[in-house]
């Protein structure tokens, strides 16, 4: 399978992921639990990527699987960098606004080109750099508050440790990208070993966070696998497969593609998101929108691209090498 | 004389020409009539030209200077072309708010990009073009206006004509500098001689627009003559010096840089003016400003840079080809 197939369906699967959480609201709330969602699609991976294991385990030659402790103790790694991104992610919005807030997570996207380079030791060219850089432009451009709109909340304005927690985030949320990807590509181990051992982990972690908030709310709603499935209605089962499906298409690049790769994926995705609700839920494409996807699709042109086609000048006329060819000829015989 | 210095030069009193500009107002209006700056900024350029032109006659070898008719036929037509671009604006300003117009007006990065390639037959690299459509991305992106502001227009809803001039008034604002290096290059002639030329013309058409706004609103306030200085301050004289130099300037860039140095030149005096605007009249400065910066500054970047620095990945630690050195002197020892 292409890595680019695959980012492609992460993109499209990624964005339909926004569209199907808006149609599973009534009313504009949850029916549901919605901390049930991320459980039950760690569940859902754990079950597809359990039985491809199972199959793969039929076959001969038999699949490659470290059970060391040494080597599984990393597993549950990036489970607890989520966990901490999470509360760090509470604590950064009780200093700076929602917008503001969205507007800092597109800075991921340089952490994670800056910790791609200094923890998996891989080197980009200058232009790749600016690529990054302008993918983050772009995103942050598309995300711009348009002229008229109801709630004005200045970028500037919030305190410094909004700014420093949103930093913190940002290293975080692309830490854990990193340091997945160095797990996958760690040993030759068969994928599906490798993700039975992250969503085991995922799937404890994500039980944990269920039981924790039933602790906080002290029980009034019953402990969580009481509640499950309250309120699912088709369109949350959708919601649920789809996230899982992306986990899965998000690890299958991170063994054979890499986090850049991914961050491309998700950023488009977020822009594909926008288009959409343009036309299902009616709201009006701006400029900035516009000109957020132009520079994005020119920073992935910029970073794919290979760097002749970027950088040669296209070829001068045909004839040309022809009468120099021919000259070269001439002076031969003269001589 | 090295072009980036005086392309650093244009930028800096091409965006002092907007504030020195607004400086010149009182109360929101000018004391004085603002057609008259254009045409005592064009004898203000043939007055320098004539000077530098006959001090360089003094000297030998004489400066080479073309006078047939033939070659000099063609130096009003620069005029000419922004004498329609200017009909041209005043139409598109019927059909389209001026946030509109100002967010057209980056078109004409585009369109000198694609003249510059079909009418001086310059070939560029697929990444000058993108860094091209990034400038113009760039400019647009620090336009677009903020959340709150009081006029919101939107961009997309002006009818087709609009559009349909905007493209045209783009085109022939690039056809104008085009035609210009076409003609400043066309001959070794000394460029002062051909500055006396453009100049020349410049003041002819400058002088009949005036005498044209006389019959127009049927010489109200008496002939432009007697009018010409009016209500001349301080500020305005330093206006009417700075158009002028500027002119001069952009006339060095056509002979010996080319047109794209201009537009960025241009497009980055449009940036500052807003930075300094921000400093001066305390507007705030805006997410998009920033962003835009950013945009034209990686556009700068992609234009300019050499291809090897761009697109080369940096080299691996400086101990890898010693030891490689040393394997290989080994090697030859052994054999």
């Amino acid at each position: 399978m292409q890595w680019y197939f695959v980012a492609a369906l992460l993109t499209v699967l990624t964005s339909s992921q926004g569209i199907l959480t808006t149609l599973s609201q009534s009313d504009g709330g949850y029916d549901y639990d919605y901390a049930t969602v991320p459980f039950l699609a760690e569940v859902f991976k754990l079950l597809v990527s359990s039985f491809l294991l199972w199959r793969e385990c039929k076959l001969s030659p038999l699949p490659r699987m470290t059970t060391e402790w040494k080597s599984m103790r990393l597993f549950p790694i990036p489970s607890i960098i989520y966990l901490i991104h999470n509360n760090v992610q509470f604590a950064t919005l009780t200093y700076v606004d929602t917008s503001t807030y969205q507007i800092m997570g597109n800075l991921k996207i340089v952490t994670t080109g800056i910790l791609f380079r200094l923890f998996l030791k891989r080197k980009l060219s200058n232009l790749q750099w600016m690529a990054i850089v302008l993918l983050a432009v772009g995103t942050t451009t598309s995300q711009v508050k348009g002229c008229g709109e109801l709630s004005c909340n200045s970028f500037f304005s919030a305190p410094i440790e909004g700014y420093m927690l949103g930093i913190l985030s940002a290293c975080l949320s692309a830490l854990a990208g990193v340091y997945t990807e160095f797990l996958m590509k760690k040993s030759n181990d068969s994928l599906y070993w490798q993700n039975v051992q992250l969503y085991t982990f995922g799937a404890i972690f994500n039980m944990a966070r269920l039981l924790l908030g039933d602790f906080k709310s002290e029980f009034e709603q019953g402990p969580w696998w009481q509640r499950l499935l309250n309120g699912y209605s088709f369109t949350t089962w959708l919601v649920v497969l789809n996230l899982g499906s992306t986990g899965l298409l998000v690890s299958w690049l991170m063994k054979y593609a890499d986090n850049i790769v991914k961050v491309y994926s998700t950023s488009m995705a977020m822009l594909l998101t926008m288009v959409l609700s343009a036309y299902l839920f009616n709201f009006k494409p701006t400029l900035q929108l516009f000109l957020g996807i132009m520079i994005c699709m020119m920073s992935l042109h910029m970073y794919f691209a290979p760097s002749s086609m970027l950088v040669d000048l296209p070829l001068t006329v045909k004839a040309a090498p022809k009468n120099l060819a021919e000259v070269s000829v001439h002076q031969t015989t003269d001589s």
